[in-house]
């Protein structure tokens, strides 16, 4: 029996997604220790001590099932966004209600639009269902918004838009985003994904956008700013008629207890937010600095990483860097063979993995 | 605009799960504070001291991703029921797992054979599909094998059967089970569904199935005996082909961290497990013993709950229950408007229950 065979053939030809390795996986390959991991755009300062407080709290409970409806944390989100419980939908990181809005809205007879070097898992979840992905090309390693414009067809459910974009960095000025969100169809949903919102200008507020078009969906995650990725909480903010949809299709429990009780302490964590943001200012202006001393170009970026063209075959920088001990994260998936995508760390680790670089480049 | 009109027409119709009543909602629409819940199935002994050491030692690793691979946790669970790490798929709860079989494996023209009276979840990831569910006959509000056998079609991709059955308790003789799966064509799959199997008899071993019967999956939970449903862990155990192909659609980091750390523990904490079992037993004989003394019927339970025929409109019962502090489960959404099932929980919560509904079924 080939199970192939009676698989959805869609599943069949999905390449899952590639992680950045963990710490762990390469102290057993290759015995190395005082490992600096770069590679999967965490926050370098760890988790903060009220969501630390508030995660042992939470423990003394983890017998019981989550709260299916997370309600203090719908509660104070409601609150900070001035939004109602009822546009709201949690998932298990943000990658749950990015699959769970395709999954509720398109078919295998629909296409999926995004851009060219983009988020791995947008193309993941349009082949798992077995629609039609739809490419824009690229414009200067972002989004080509025109382009995309002219790729909407009727048979266009989803437009995904991560802004800042992963894993290039770029950024959509709001007024160029706002044009172009206003000239889509409304049977065509926008998902203007904001992982990476904290860390790029504070004084644009897409959230209004949400009263003016009813097919926008913004998602957010507490996997990067806010520094519990290993806890699984993101969300969906919409029109209520489309978060009520969504909801539907989201597991009953998707959210545990401890991911909920630390989200929801986390989202009034302001000192953690502003410590966060000057730590990647700084390491940003490090890194940057520390690219054109050796004359590397990188992709100009407003997320906590920074992509750079290493001008050779950045697998083999990769694996050079890991036998030293750094993580960073090698891109040729997305169809950028010479660049490294490296999240920005601490000042000794970002430091450490310029060292490392510029030895292994020969550019000390 | 309608949303409804651009979702797939199968989530409009989908009705969502329904959970157990969490603690704090009670608290707020009643105002009733001393709850006693018996709702969900949890453990009532609480996490153990080890899991809680484990938890609070990963917690200060929560900003850094899981590992997608989770290969402590599958190294554990290899070693435990002695399988290879490619048999296991791990799942955000068994629900997780449960919905990536069948959207692995089953397009909307296809069949789900499961039985009545038997957990929501299976319809529910059915008609998310838009497949089509057939549903067997109960004999006893248990499994009907042979009805299940009869319905079996060429359509019919995955077979969905709790063993113990949740929400009736009842339980399937493993020769008989045996000889169903054994009689199974090859190209369906049956997923067996061993969410309450610590709970019954410790001497059958399905397991050794596996090797014998490659259209076999066994699924398993950490949310019961366990003690860890807040943290949401479950797994899938099956030929590595098929858990190649179902590992495809799981989401990256589908389980936290805490949870994987959780549950790598747990699985070791025998002391816990023996425990959990023996106040369950005495609970059982607790709670059989006053419904025989009230003389109300029950339906024999291998399972950590028991449900109890009120003979007369449950949900009022529930209700009253609820004005008293006392959370249970009505199943009328299952087809059983007559009958509560009732989680065994430590001995004084068990008495409060029993006493609480005597006087409101005037049987003291």
């Amino acid at each position: 029996m080939n199970f192939c065979d009676i698989a959805l053939q869609s599943v069949t030809q999905l390449q899952p997604y590639v992680p950045g390795k963990p710490i762990e996986e390469l102290e057993r390959q290759y015995g190395v220790t005082n490992i600096v991991k770069l590679a999967s755009n965490e926050n370098p300062l760890g988790p903060s001590p009220r969501v630390l407080a508030a995660v042992q709290q939470a423990s003394k409970s983890l017998s019981l099932y989550p709260d299916g409806n997370g309600f203090s944390l719908k509660s104070a989100l409601a609150e900070k966004y001035q939004l109602e419980l009822n546009q709201i939908t949690l998932g298990n990181g943000s990658n749950d209600v990015l699959e769970i809005i395709a999954r509720t809205f398109v078919s295998a007879e629909d296409e999926v639009l995004y851009s060219q070097y983009t988020f791995a898992v947008y193309p993941i979840v349009t082949q798992a269902i077995g629609a039609k992905g739809v490419v824009a090309p690229a414009v200067d390693f972002g989004h080509d918004l025109d382009a995309m414009a002219n790729l909407i067809t009727d048979r266009t459910k989803v437009i995904f838009i991560a802004n800042p974009n992963n894993p290039t960095g770029t950024y959509l000025a709001a007024d160029k985003l706002e044009a172009f969100v206003a000239n889509v169809p409304q049977q065509t949903l926008v998902v203007l994904d904001e992982a990476y919102v904290e860390y790029g200008d504070q004084d644009v507020d897409t959230m209004s956008w949400l009263a003016i078009y009813p097919n926008l969906i913004i998602t957010r995650t507490f996997s990067k700013a806010y520094g519990l990725a290993g806890l699984r909480v993101g969300f969906a903010l919409s029109n209520p008629d489309v978060a009520d949809l969504i909801n539907r299709v989201r597991q009953p429990f998707n959210v545990n207890s401890l991911a909920l009780a630390a989200a929801t302490v986390a989202l009034t964590d302001d000192d953690y937010l502003v410590e966060t943001k000057n730590t990647n200012d700084a390491g940003m202006k490090q890194l940057t600095a520390a690219c054109d001393a050796m004359g590397l170009a990188y992709i100009p970026s407003k997320a906590n990483f920074i992509t750079v063209d290493v001008e050779t075959n950045a697998n083999e920088v990769f694996e050079a860097l890991l036998q030293q001990g750094v993580i960073v994260r090698p891109i040729g998936g997305y169809g950028l063979p010479q660049h490294l995508r490296v999240s920005i760390g601490l000042e000794s680790e970002n430091q450490r993995f310029i060292d490392t670089l510029a030895t292994i480049l020969g550019r000390t």
